[in-house]
Order: C-alpha cells, then sequence, then structure tokens
C-alpha cells in the first residue's frame, strides 16, 4: 500500500505528511489540521504495514512527529476513518485477517485469567502512585469524572460523580457494599465517610491496595473499610449492593459469565448494583496499539454484550447513563496536568514512555470526542425488587454538604 | 397434570381452589390471597392441558371466577411462578416443547407484515374511541404515564410524561419529527403546541388517525402537524428527530433490523432519537392468552435485543430510563376507570369482553408490579453528534409553563 493510497484508505483526513526528503502528501484538499513528520523510510514502510500498531510506537520513538494540535489530528483520523467505514465499522484501517489473527495473538498473550489478569494489571497501574499522582486528582480517581458544569475543577469533578454514584445507588446508613476493582481506593472511603455503608473492596494492583489502606488507616476508616489484594472472582459473602467503577473493560468478554455469576451470588434476592465502564456503539476490539503498549487485555464493550450479564439472572436494568463528553473533559484535565509534568515524567521514566502516553491520553481524548469510545453508567437491581427510586429527581439535587465540599475545594485552590 | 401437581409446578402460590363441587385445594400453607372457583370439570381439564391460555378463556367466560383482589392473585402467580423457575425462567408453567409450538403456529398466524400489522393493530386499537375515552385521560395516551410523585393525577401524569420526552429529546422550535406509531395523537399535538416542531405522525389505526385529524384541526395545528394512515416501514424523508412510544412491542422481533433501517434513513448525520416500550429482564414471549385475545402479534423484547437496532448504526444510547413502576401505577388508574365504566362497557360489547379486559388489565398491573414487565425509555443519537446534553438536570427543572398546566388540570379536576 503507498501512503496516498493508505490515506485514501482512511478517508482522505485533512493532514500533511512530510517525509524525510522534504516531500509532502495531502490527505485531502482542506487546509490541513496538522502535519506528520516520518523521519525515515524504515518507519514509513512499519507505517504502511500496521499503521494502527506503528502510529503509536513511531510516535513513542519520536521518528514520527507531529506538528499542531495532537488531540485535534487524532480527531480527524477518527473522523475520517468513521466516514469512510460508516456502514462497516469493523473495516477500519486493517485487513479483517489481520484484525482477527492479531487479536487471537494478542488475547491469548493478555488473557484475562486470574494470572493474566495479575499481570495485565500490573502492567498499567502499578507504575508507582508518584506517577500517577503527578497528573490525577488529589484522590487518584482514574476513572471518568462528572462535571455538572463543564466549567467544574477536576477535583470537584471527581467528589460529584463519586457521589453520582452513591445517589444512583441509594446507599443507605448501615448497608454493606462490595465494590470490584476498587483503584487507589477513593469511592470506598467516599461511600463509608458520607453513606455510612461498609465497604469491602477489591483489587489486584499491589500498589493500589497499599495506598487504599493506607489512606483508610489515615482517616480512621479501617473500621468501615476493608481493602482486599485479590480478584474480583475470589470475592465471596453476601451485600446489599455490588459496584464496580472503571474494571469491566479490564475483565475481557469471555469472563463476562463469570463476573455475572459473582454478581449473582453476592446480591441475594433483593440487592441492587452498578457498573461503570468504557464501552462501544459497535463491536470493535480496541486500537492495537493501546491494547499492546497502554492496556493490556482491555476491551471496550457495546450495551449489548453488557446486558448478556443481566438477562439470565433475573437483573433488571433500571438507568443507563452515557457520560462520553465529560470523559473527554477529564482526560483534557489529565493531558493538561500530565503535560505540565512531562519533565518529571521523562526523568522517572524517560522520553519515549512520555511520547507513548502523551499519546495515549491525547488519542483518548479524542476517542471521546467523537463517539469512538463511549461512558456508559448502568444501575441495575433484582426484576422483583421494588425498593427502587420514583424518578431520577434525587439525582439532581444538591445537597449541603455537596455545596460546602465544593467550596473548600475552591477554596483550597485559590490558595494553592 | 393433577391441579396439585399444577400448583407445586407453579411454586405454591398462596391461594384456595374451590371446585363445583366444594372440594377444596391450597397452593401453599401460607392464608389464601384469594380464591379461585372452577365452575365445571370440563373447564378443568382444559386448565390442567394448557393452565396460561385457559385461565384467561375461563375467567373471560365467566366458568373460572376469582374471590378476592385479582391483582393481589396474579401478582402472587408471577411470583411463585419467578421463584421457582429462578434459575430457568423459560420453564415458568409450560413444557419448553408447547412453548415452542405455540409461538410458532401464533407467530405465523399473527405475523406483522404490513398487511399483518394492520389486521393485528385494527384487532386492539380499532375498538371504538367511545370505549377508550371511558377510562384513558382525556387526551387519550394509550402508554405508560409519568408520575413525578405517585399522588399525581393521571392527567398530570400523561401531560409530565410527554413533557419528559420532548426534554429527553431536547426539541428546538423549527426541529421536524418523525412519529412512528402515534396513537390518538397526543404526543405529536403536544411536540408542536408545546415545542415549536413540525411532526409528521405514522400510524395504521384508522380509527385513531381520525380523532388525531379531527384534533389538529379543532386546535389549528393542522399546519404544524400532518397524521398519515400508513406503516412505519414506508415513512420517508430526512428529520432531525425520530421519536417511537409505544410502538416497538409491536413491530416483532423479525423487523427490527427494517425499523433500525428506517430510522438510520429518517435521521441522516445527526440526528437524534427516543423509543419507549414494554420490555423484559430475558427472553419470554408474552403471555399466551394475552397475545391471543387481546394484543395479536405482540412481543416485549429485551434491551439486549433492542441493542441490535443501533449497534450496526453508528447510533449511540444516551440515556435509558426504566419506568415500570410508572406503568404499574397508570394501570392502576386504568383499571379504576374501567371498573367505573364497567356496565357501560358491558352495554357497548358483552360481558366476557368486560371480564376478558379486566383480567388484561389487573394482569399487566402484576405483572409491572412483579418484574416480569419493564417499561424502558431510551434516548439515542448518532454515535458522532456532540450536540447532547451535557447532564441530565434539565429533565427535572419544572418550567412555569408546566406548573400553570398542573394547576390548571387541577382546578378542572377540582370542578368536574
Amino acid at each position: 500500500m503507498s501512503l496516498s493510497s493508505l490515506l485514501r484508505h482512511m478517508g482522505r483526513p485533512p493532514l500533511r505528511i512530510v517525509l524525510w526528503d522534504g516531500e509532502e502528501i495531502y490527505g485531502s484538499d482542506d487546509p490541513p489540521i496538522a502535519s506528520i513528520r516520518i523521519h525515515d523510510r524504515r518507519t514509513l514502510w512499519k507505517l504502511l504495514c500496521n499503521p494502527e500498531v506503528q502510529f503509536g510506537d513511531g510516535y513513542s520513538a519520536g521518528r514520527i512527529e507531529v506538528e499542531g494540535d495532537l488531540v485535534a489530528l487524532i480527531e480527524s483520523l477518527f473522523k475520517a476513518t468513521g466516514q469512510s467505514t460508516r456502514h462497516n465499522p469493523r473495516a477500519a484501517l486493517l485487513p479483517d485477517w489481520y484484525r482477527s489473527l492479531s487479536s487471537f495473538v494478542l488475547g491469548k498473550l493478555q488473557r484475562n485469567s486470574i494470572r493474566g489478569s495479575r499481570k495485565n494489571i500490573h502492567y498499567h497501574y502499578d507504575l508507582g502512585n508518584d506517577f500517577y499522582k503527578l497528573w490525577l486528582d488529589s484522590q487518584l480517581v482514574y476513572t471518568c469524572a462528572y462535571f455538572p458544569t463543564p466549567a467544574d475543577s477536576l477535583e470537584q469533578a471527581q467528589i460529584a460523580k463519586m457521589d453520582h454514584v452513591c445517589r444512583k445507588l441509594q446507599l443507605q446508613p448501615g448497608e454493606t457494599v462490595v465494590e470490584a476493582g476498587c483503584g487507589w481506593g477513593a469511592l470506598a472511603l467516599h461511600m463509608a465517610r458520607y453513606y455510612g455503608v461498609s465497604v469491602k473492596a477489591f483489587n489486584i494492583s499491589r500498589e493500589q491496595i497499599s495506598y487504599a489502606r493506607q489512606r483508610a488507616r489515615e482517616e480512621n476508616l479501617s473500621g468501615k473499610v476493608e481493602f482486599i489484594e485479590d480478584d474480583y472472582r475470589n470475592l465471596s459473602g453476601r451485600f446489599d449492593v455490588f459496584a464496580s467503577v472503571g474494571m469491566l473493560e479490564h475483565v475481557g468478554r469471555e469472563h463476562y459469565e463469570e463476573l455475572g455469576n459473582v454478581m449473582d451470588r453476592c446480591l441475594g434476592d433483593s440487592g441492587r448494583g452498578f457498573l461503570h465502564f468504557i464501552g462501544r456503539d459497535s463491536e470493535l476490539p480496541l486500537n492495537a496499539w493501546a491494547r499492546k503498549r497502554i492496556f493490556p487485555g482491555a476491551y471496550p464493550p457495546t450495551l449489548g454484550q453488557v446486558m448478556k450479564i443481566f438477562e439470565p439472572r433475573n437483573l433488571s436494568v433500571l438507568d443507563v447513563e452515557n457520560l462520553r463528553l465529560h470523559y473527554a473533559k477529564t482526560l483534557e484535565h489529565w493531558l493538561e496536568r500530565f503535560e505540565r509534568s512531562a519533565d518529571l515524567v521523562e526523568y522517572m521514566f524517560d522520553r519515549d514512555f512520555v511520547r507513548a502516553w502523551r499519546l495515549y491520553l491525547a488519542g483518548s481524548v479524542a476517542g471521546f470526542r467523537t463517539g469512538w469510545l463511549q461512558l456508559f453508567q448502568v444501575t441495575f437491581a433484582r426484576s422483583a425488587c421494588n425498593e427502587i427510586a420514583w424518578t431520577r429527581a434525587h439525582l439532581y439535587q444538591t445537597t449541603e454538604r455537596e455545596l460546602s465540599v465544593n467550596s473548600s475545594v475552591m477554596h483550597h485552590q485559590s490558595r494553592s
């Protein structure tokens, strides 16, 4: 495939490619949004063979450079590809046989068995808490935030997200919650502190669990929140509520049955639950580069695929909310903070790592902005349970506590 | 099968069966919620052969009578059956082969081809507007209402439902809407009057369309709302919005592909839409009696089945709301009004008709109360469309107009 036929195949994105010898190729007649500079023939050749992986690898290694707005460039690629594959989204960029083969091979290498999951999760989440502290919010919430208005700060929006989740679950003091995949523990601690529930929170990332335990001790919440370093498949006991925020995308399609059985076992006859996850509008694997270099074993499911978890188990979907644009906004905050700490990240890791993570964050902003990725929150309960919210109006009434939290966050920010 | 083994198979519902000779059989050791009186041996024999259809037919003909609360009785049947089939809901009441065979035969007889749909819809919706005026609200809205609080009147709740739909769709003055399956036209007229949009509304029920046209003329809305007596599959043109309230359950699974193509064709690149329908938590045909005697061709889908309409078509689900308990409440109002007019209905039709419709309405209350039936509202837009609501808070802010409409409804009610 030549570069111009690749660009045609990709739906003629409005960009300029500059080769090592100064040759310029334009994707379309429109003025280019940004330029891609390819430094040598070998890089071009690899890009033509496997654009999805090699663009990322070439960019990370500095053999491909982008002049102009990286997010806008990737957005234009997604948009052009989306239009050219409008009626056949699976055909994007790569031939089907290649897609199937690489999915199969990656799937084998990255399988989410109990041992495989530990390896996959360690790869991403155990990069060191100090790294994540550089660009996440102060509570290290590494999932989509909820911005009551787009102007809210990231700190406010992560607190608002945790309240949004707790309200959707209608948590009552004294209830028991099990959380599958708890990150650095912010949600579990928030639930216990402000909603008076007891939480058992599971995670297989060692670094995250030890951080969460320390926070619980420091905040005198160890009696209410137990952080357990174990796989969600090993959780046992009965709970009023099952909650999982940002884990489903790491579970893998072939394990939904197991996850459903775990939920079923935990919930008894009147339980309720909540799943928050990155999803898709149609079935498509995660970008191959991201799966290879950033999130091994990850797969964003469609709602249809997720319904298979609920349908055989007397579980009733009460509410689905798509927060796609909130994730684009969250990622804009992360990317901005990341760029401010880029020198420090380079010192902690290396230049290629900075470039890879820049590409991952920018690509994710673009993915959510263009609708290539979705963020679904699903609230559910046992089919026969009538102790469910009459309307959703209660989600939109701000309490005194939230107002004071917000004003203290703003106060804290204006001081710092 | 004997009567007591039938009761065991049904999960031991707490009821008493009294036979023609005075013999009494108890479903369980608990005090019975109600009594079922079976008047003759032939009726019992039929009931044992095919309980799902023959209970309804026997009740309609007065050969089976219920002493006590009919809704509570059916609820107890659903609950007991639900528990006995907890891990195998398809096995409820009838053997699988019987279920498959009768589904196949009914499916053939009631197929939702363009001609078949006309027959199926005519059967239920063309019983005469005078009949429906006896027990629906004043605007003849024959779908689930939305009660901001459970104490709201049916009139208020149907208006609130129409506003809830219009807000979910974020209708803007001057936009164009196509409505598939418009009933007596209340929603189309509401959209045009209060949200300033132009509506093309399709329906194959002759009686409903002629009523809707007359209302449009009387209310000087004929220039804004066009009522078209035709099948949704024949609609053409481009619209900003596709809306359908209470039609999907009559479309039939085998026609979702066609419906999806119609939506795709109508919406262009930036359209949005709304589906409101009776659904299920797991795949199961509608009760065989209801399908045979009340709603030929009807099938309430699961969310997973409905997702197949969206997934291949670049359509993004933004919001799903389950209003199951609101439909139970709506049906309680309908049943109460129906009972108040039972004599008049018997005069218009006959005693068997009154009994059949009483059973259908009571059974539906029980179905929604026990979670055998669900009511889903799904809001969607093209995957790439970013002109979507930032949050759902706007759905829960009551406008001045709604407040005044509500107070005038209350005023009207207190006068009448």
